[in-house]
C-alpha cells in the first residue's frame, strides 16, 4: 500500500491537522525519553474519538498496516515506540481526554483512554475520592497506557496495581469492533473475564478508549516515618510484624541501601540523611487512614517493639508536611540522582517477599564476580515483592564499558529471580526491551498460550507487532 | 467410542476404585443439592494428582469425550451438572486435597484444586492469617470451584471476590497440558494475565488442579452493629458515610427488608427482632481491624451524625460473641427460612450502588403488576451492589402456580437490572440456568470473543459442554 493512499485515509477519518507525517512533527512521537528506543513511522495520527479508532482500525485491518497505540510516551521497555521493521501508523490517544463522570455514591470515576493519570486524580480528589495509582510520571503518562501496561507504582501495597483498579474497559479491537464493558459493577459474574486480557498486554491485543475505575474514601490521617534497620531481613520481619499488627492502614513499605541514602544525599539539592549516623539498611513507612486517631500511637507502639526485637536500629517520625515530602525525596529523587554516578543497569524484578534477603545477597554477589568494584544500589517497594535492583559502575570506570555488559549482567540476576520464582519484570512491562528474554524465563505452556491469544485476537499481527510474543 | 473402552482407559489412569459406574454410586454426582438439575454421565473419575487430571484430558482430547470437572457440587447454576445431551465423564477433584504449602513471611497458602475451603480457612489460621472467602457452603465447597465461579460471600466488600484472591494458578487444558503460574508475586508484568481467564470460567476452559492464595493478617477487633433505616436510598448515603468516615475497616454492609426480619423470626428457632419496634429496612454492619483500639468510639461518632441526619433510626451494638452470631443468623438462615414461606422465586442481580434504591423500587413495582399479591424479599451484599432480590409466593397461592412463572419474572427484574448498567449473575455464574438469558443482556462483542475464547483454548467443545457459552 503506498504512503499517499494511506495518508489520504487516514485524514479522511481524523481531518488533515490530525495526521502527522513531516519528520520534526512525528519525532515527540518516535523516540522514549530515554532515549533508548527509537522508530520510523508513516504517520502518526490523532483521533478524537472511540468511534475514530475503530475507524482506523477497520482501515488498518483492510490494509494489513500496523499499529502501534502510544498514550504519555512514557513506558520504560519501548512498548509504545515502532521499530523499523515494518512501516506503521503511531495512534496517539491524547485527543481522548475526557473525564466522562464521576460517581461519588458508587465510587467509580469514568473516563477517556488518554487522560492523565493526574487529571483523573485531581477529578477524583475533586469530589473528595482518591485515586490510588501514583507513579513518577503521572502528569504525562495517560490511563490507557496505565491500563495496557498494569502500571505498579507506590500504592499497590495498599491498593493493588493498575489491575486492581478498573471494574470496565472499552476496547477497540484489532479489525475496529468495539468491546464495551463499561460497567461499574463490583460483581459481575458473567462469563469470562474480559477486561484482564486486555490489562497488561501492551497494546497487542486492543487498544484502551476507556474505562470505569474505582475510587476510594481520601484518607484524612497520614503517618511517614523513616527507620534505620540492620538488613534486608530484618526489613521483612518488620513488614510482617507491622502488617500485623497495623494491618490494612499500611500504605507504603520501601527499602533503600545505605548508597541509596548517600548518593541523593550527595546529588540532591537539599536533601540530607534523616540520622547523624550511618546505617546499612533504611525503610521509609507510611500508614494513611480514614479514622483521625490514635494511629501514630499505634504505629510507635509497634516500632518500640520492633527496637528491642533489633529490627529496627533507629526511626524518625515526620512531624512536618516538609518532613514528610523530604523523606519521600530520599526515595523518588534516587533513580535521577542515580545517573550522577555514572553509567547505571537495572532490573525491574520481583521475588515473593521471603526471598528478597536472599535475592539482594546472592544476585550482590554474583554481580560482584562478574564485575569487581560494581556497586549494588537496591531499593524498591519490598512491601509487595517487587526490587529495582540496580547497578552503579565501578568509580574508576568508563561509563560505555559498563553499559556494554548490561546483557551479562541482566542474565546473571535474572537467573537468581527466577530460581527464587521470582518476575523479570515486576511492573514496567515486556515491550521491546525483554521481548527476547522471555520464552526462557516463562512457563512454556503459558508461552504458548499466549501466542494463542494473540492469533485468536490478532491474527493478522498488525497491533503492536513486536511486543512481548 | 463405546463405553468399555472408556471405562477400561480411565481405570488405566487413576486404578479401578476411581472409576464409578454403578447408579447408586455416580448418584450424589449427578444430583445437586436443590434438586433443580439432574444428569447422566457415563462414569465418575477421581483422579488422585494433577498428573492424573491431565492423562483423563489427553483421553478425553483424543476420544473427544465430553468432561464435566466437579468440585463439592455445591453451584447453584448448574454449572457441575452434566446434561442428557453427550454422554459425558464427570471428573470430580475430591482427592486433590492436599495443603501445599503455607508462607507466612510473604503471606500466601499454595493448594490443591480438591481442597474445601474449610480446609484452606484453618490452615491460614493455624499460621495466624486469614483467608477471607467465605460463603455458606464453605464446610463442602472446594477452592477450585470456588476458583471456577469466581465466587463471591459475605467479605467482598472488604477483601473482594476470589479473583483478587488467587495470585497463581496451576490448570490442565483441554488437550491435557499443564499450565504452570503457581507463583507467589504480587507485581508481575511479563505477557498477558492467563489466571484471570480461568477464574470464572466455569471449567469450561481449563481444570483448576492447584492455586497460590493470598493471606491476610487476622483480625483483633471485630464491632458489630444492627441499624433500623427508613430506606434504601437510606442505606446507600449510610455506606459511603460509613466508608469516608471509618474507611478500610469496614468489612460487611447488609440489607434487608422488615419482611426478611418477619420470616427469620417467625421460622427460625430462637431468632428474635433486635428491636421492640418493627422497621421497614436494616443493615447489618461489621467493622474489623488489626488494631485493637477506639473503633467502636468512631462507629458510634458516625452512627450518631447519621441518626441527627435521619439515615438510622436506631441501632444496637452487638456486645457479646452471642449477640453478634444472633445478629449475623437473622442474615444467613433467611435463605433457608424463606421456603417455609412457599415458593420463591430468585435473581442473583448486582447495580451500581447509587442504582439500588431505583432497583428495589421498580422491580418490587413491576412484579407487584405482573402477579399480584407477590411479596419481595430483598436483602444482600448493598456494600458491593449485589441484592438477592427473592420474591415469596402470594399467601394464599399454590405453590407450583408460583413456580411457574419464574421465568416471566426473571424477564421482569433482568430488563429493569439491565436498564440501570447491573448484572443478571452477580457472583453465582451463568452455568446451565442462565446460558440461555446471556447473549439478550451482554454485549454483543463480548459474546462474540467469549465463542473465540472458547474456540481457542477449547477447540472440541470437550471441557463442560452447556455451560456459558
Amino acid at each position: 500500500m503506498d504512503n499517499a493512499t494511506v495518508i489520504e485515509a487516514l485524514t479522511a477519518i481524523v481531518g488533515a491537522p490530525y495526521v502527522l507525517t513531516a519528520p520534526e512533527d512525528m519525532a515527540p512521537f518516535l523516540h522514549e525519553p530515554r532515549g533508548l528506543f527509537h522508530g520510523t513511522a508513516r504517520a502518526i495520527v490523532k483521533p478524537a474519538s472511540t468511534t475514530e479508532v475503530a475507524a482506523i482500525m477497520q482501515l488498518a485491518n483492510d490494509l494489513n498496516l500496523a499499529v502501534i497505540p502510544q498514550g504519555g510516551n512514557t513506558g520504560l521497555v519501548g512498548g509504545q515506540t515502532p521499530d523499523a521493521q515494518r512501516a506503521a501508523i503511531v495512534l496517539s490517544l491524547q485527543r481522548l481526554d475526557r473525564i466522562r463522570e464521576v460517581d461519588a455514591l458508587t465510587d467509580t470515576i469514568t473516563v477517556d483512554g488518554g487522560v492523565t493519570l493526574l487529571k483523573v486524580q485531581e477529578a477524583a480528589e475533586a469530589a473528595d475520592r482518591l485515586f490510588p495509582l501514583s507513579l513518577a510520571s503521572e502528569g504525562s503518562c495517560t490511563i490507557g497506557g496505565n491500563i495496557a501496561t498494569n502500571a505498579g507504582g507506590t500504592a499497590v501495597l495498599a491498593y493493588g496495581n493498575t489491575r486492581d483498579l478498573v471494574l470496565g474497559l472499552e476496547v477497540v479491537l484489532a479489525d475496529g469492533r468495539i468491546l464495551n464493558t463499561l460497567g461499574k459493577l463490583r460483581k459481575d459474574n458473567t462469563g469470562y473475564d474480559l477486561k484482564n486480557l486486555f490489562i497488561g498486554s501492551e497494546g497487542s491485543l486492543g487498544i484502551v478508549t476507556g474505562a470505569v475505575l474505582k475510587l476510594f474514601p481520601r484518607p484524612r490521617q497520614r503517618i511517614t516515618v523513616f527507620c534505620a534497620i540492620p538488613s534486608p531481613a530484618a526489613a521483612v520481619q518488620l513488614l510482617a510484624r507491622v502488617k500485623s499488627e497495623i494491618g490494612f492502614s499500611l500504605t507504603t513499605f520501601e527499602l533503600m541501601s545505605r548508597i541509596c541514602i548517600e548518593i541523593v544525599v550527595r546529588h540532591a539539592p537539599g536533601a540530607r540523611d534523616p540520622f547523624a549516623e550511618p546505617h546499612p539498611w533504611y525503610v521509609l513507612i507510611e500508614l494513611s487512614s480514614q479514622i483521625e486517631g490514635d494511629l501514630d500511637a499505634k504505629l510507635e507502639h509497634s516500632l518500640g517493639g520492633a527496637i528491642e526485637d533489633g529490627l529496627v536500629l533507629d526511626a524518625v517520625l515526620a512531624t512536618s508536611l516538609d518532613q514528610r515530602l523530604a523523606f519521600w525525596a530520599l526515595r523518588e529523587s534516587l533513580s535521577e540522582m542515580q545517573g550522577r554516578e555514572g553509567g547505571s543497569i537495572k532490573h525491574d524484578v520481583s521475588v515473593p517477599i521471603a526471598e528478597i534477603p536472599a535475592l539482594i545477597e546472592e544476585a550482590s554477589a554474583a554481580a560482584a564476580k562478574l564485575i569487581p568494584g560494581i556497586r549494588p544500589v537496591p531499593f524498591g517497594h519490598i512491601g509487595d515483592g517487587n526490587i529495582h535492583f540496580n547497578f552503579s559502575q565501578p568509580v574508576d570506570w568508563d561509563k560505555q564499558a559498563f553499559l556494554d555488559r548490561w546483557h551479562d549482567l541482566n542474565e546473571v540476576v535474572h537467573a537468581i529471580v527466577i530460581r527464587h520464582g521470582g518476575s523479570i519484570s515486576a511492573e514496567h512491562g515486556i515491550g521491546r526491551l525483554k521481548r527476547a528474554a522471555l520464552p526462557a524465563v516463562k512457563d512454556p505452556v503459558a508461552m504458548e498460550l499466549m501466542r494463542t491469544l494473540k492469533a485468536a485476537l490478532d491474527p493478522s499481527g498488525i497491533l503492536n507487532p513486536g511486543v512481548i510474543v
